[in-house]
């Protein structure tokens, strides 16, 4: 089993970053599997994603912190420290359409999610049989507009007692309060089934069909305050032609949006991203 | 030499109709090469796209139709006859981004648009030595917010001259009168850097970036009263990373630009394309 | 429900042949939904799908035969038709990789593929979970090099059974027997994991990695005597780096794999496919 | 004017590589652009790009050697310095098809190609006039069976004389001599028009077509003495569907060769290319 440390890292970009970086990972002894970093010279920034071997590294995770600080403090980074033996524990959010929650649950007993998915909420009880196929505990909670703030604590409950660490929307199609949103910053994942920003809002495939687009699309993002304005993390397209019915753009809409939201997913929590100014870099 | 008729009809879905434009090509005696149909269930239309070799065929354009007009009024028919020798005349308008043009000539030339382009107008003197080197006359027209009516009036007298059927706007970065899109509807088809509806307007590689959208686009459109509103002929991407910058987004986008708009002129000058309800059928 | 015919029709282009097919449905009354045609020059073929209305239509499929043989015989068709509601029967057969048949049932349950899948065979276990989650009968059917005739016995016996129609490799990793293939023409559709033709045989990623190609693929096609070079259906690509190692690969080729399969069972189901020449003619 | 220099490194992989370069560029007062590395699990390779400002950096090209050579000699690496003032010197080699060769030309005018291309050389003189629109000396050199040896020694003469760093075979339909490959070793990009390693050798889209495929491809890559098998640097495909005729495919496909061959230059001249194993490693 892996048994790997990643490192992301953003700070001002200036001379000696990486060479202090390196220079402390050689004394403790890293074996270095991959580096990625990037300069974004409009803002000035260094973003980098570093990942080593624990064999051999002489540093604890607790005491990595102690010893990494120095470095930090004097290039003012923001940074965080995952270990691959740590996964990421996920709580999936879905409504009736299942195709979205069918796909994350395969990818994850096959091995291509490398995390843990211990919860699945829904307003709708149509995907209770699928949870427990894949041994995944289950909670209907109805959401009406007079109990969404019960209905919303509730959620944060679950959450705590299952240690949830990213929450992933598969189709729910209902709006998280603001609330719900700022308690988890960089934490929760949407998919949008089109090609963001265009057919922000209901009904987007309705839309494209309206507009006689030729091409659909979907977007993985991150949520925050603003519907459908947060950090995009992937999209994709699919091609359509004036045979395409609304009911074909739906379908072949899934295929995008199964895709589309579980590479978001994975490079969630394989730390592949880094957020700044409503943007993603994704470390690949 | 290719020598055939295109005919394009559209017409209220019904019983027959496909009965009796088969039975009326098979009686003058029409080697049908392709036919192609599209019913729209929703709006109960009919739309049709049929092209066939001239040997043998007994009516002349002329005498067409006196000969179809009885099937065209029973079936409350639109329709326009096109014949291959007959080719349409293109004048393409340009500012100082040459790349959509060069692309067009030199498909011309090869012998993929089976057109005549016999004029470029432009409102700047950039592109004139490759017009020159094409054997195109070029005409130089600046535009100002105080002259545009009589630059317009100017330019209507060249499409006049040159008996022009096409106006293909290749990157040309002047917003043109009601007045001139009414002149020419359905004639005019215009390259927008954006994957519409998204980034509709002026600056769209910019706004993707700053968005951070992970897929850049381009449109071809027909031309209409309202900017970037028009039926969409064709779309594609290109995928971008956090890598790319402004100018790697414009560089990406050319080449889609490039194909996107020979498409469109491609697909109308070989009368592909039906509109209806703001959106086209490409018949290909 | 929807309560259609669809026919499939091949034969020699000759003049004539759509004004029958039309006037002969029209004397019927049928109400046309979709009809495609396609002329193959060099051939000489005509290849035709016309779906229609079975509401108001005064012939039964028994009947049909009778009255559209004095046309078939006339213009030498071979054709096929087909009722939206006799259902196709499908047989899966897979060996330890379940993506694609975890993909195709998710699809039949949402309605996404119009047919009856009655029937899973395995040379394994592994899937018998699946199976039962979704109802279906698992028949697990050891394969070994003495016993491969009386194994294919057991199955031609179970397609028998359960009146099978189409039969979909959907990543079984036996080869089938010259009698099998034999018995089966144009009924077996199965998934290459390489764009066809390169990669023929076995461990095509294996082979993609170590020539170092830039894009993936997989390919969907009926099977013939020849392995892998049957008549292609559908073929998708995904690109790749040299970031990827053999693991990404098979990876990001399940994803093409689970579309490219579908995509060709469900044109089969809707009798989408005209073979000629060792090629398929697809009408969307 | 950019004023940058790229260093490409391929080394065994150990620990302290990084660091070692880091602190050497920090020495000499580097300051760092882009920074990429890769590291090859399976064969033990470490490979690096690194591009950094000259502007304060504190050793000229003449002294880096020196500097840098004992680093080079701990790691035993093979690297090549390259600066983005000494533009990369082209030849490109057309016969009659100028599609790719118009296309470089644009891109090298327009700027998007930072290199010079001081000579043409052709079998053909269809491509003088595009030559000489473009201010491009032409050399026309008629290859025969008889005078191959004679031919190539005076297109090495031309080389020497241009002193020319890389040819690019533009559809230069001419085999080269295994001496003429020996002479420039990962010098000499072709584009091909196929998806390799699918339809190696003569008539891709003639064979492509009867196979019945429904993608097309094309691979820019390395020229090595084995015709079609070197390091591929880059692909890309098109679809393509019953409807389209070999004559559809080959005008698809100079939509691929276009850009896949310009791509190859581009990521050439910019340094982003290391070789190894047969294969490439693109630092993007």
């Amino acid at each position: 089993m892996k048994n790997t440390a990643t490192l992301l890292i953003t700070c001002p970009d200036t001379k000696g970053i990486v060479a202090a970086i390196a220079n402390f990972l050689l004394e403790h002894n890293a074996n270095i599997l991959h580096a990625d970093q990037h300069q974004d010279a409009e803002n000035n920034l260094f973003l980098m994603r570093v990942e080593w071997d624990l064999a051999g590294f002489d540093l604890t995770a607790a005491r990595f912190h102690e010893a990494f600080s120095p470095i930090a403090k004097k290039f003012n980074m923001q940074w965080q420290l995952k270990l691959s033996q740590q996964r990421t524990r996920v709580a999936v959010m879905v409504s009736q359409y299942d195709h979205c929650l069918a796909d994350l649950l395969h990818r994850y007993k096959n091995g291509e999610l490398d995390c843990e998915i211990p919860l699945i909420i829904s307003n709708h009880r149509d995907t209770e049989g699928l949870a427990k196929f894949y041994g995944i505990d289950f909670h209907h909670i109805v959401v009406t507009k007079d109990n969404k703030t019960e209905a919303e604590a509730t959620q944060f409950r679950l959450f705590d007692t299952y240690k949830i660490d990213l929450i992933v929307l598969a189709r729910y199609m209902q709006i998280l309060s603001s609330d719900f949103v700022a308690r988890y910053p960089q934490r929760i994942i949407n998919i949008h089934h089109s090609f963001l920003p265009a057919f922000i809002g209901a009904r987007p495939y309705h839309r494209a069909f309206e507009r006689g687009v030729k091409l659909i699309g979907a977007t993985s993002h991150y949520v925050t305050e603003d519907l459908d304005e947060g950090p995009i993390i992937e999209q994709d397209i699919a091609r359509v032609s004036h045979r395409d019915q609304v009911e074909d753009l739906i379908q072949k809409g899934r295929d995008l949006e199964r895709v589309v939201l579980s590479r978001a997913v994975r490079w969630h929590i394989e730390n592949r991203i880094l957020l700044y100014a409503n943007k993603t870099v994704i470390f690949d």
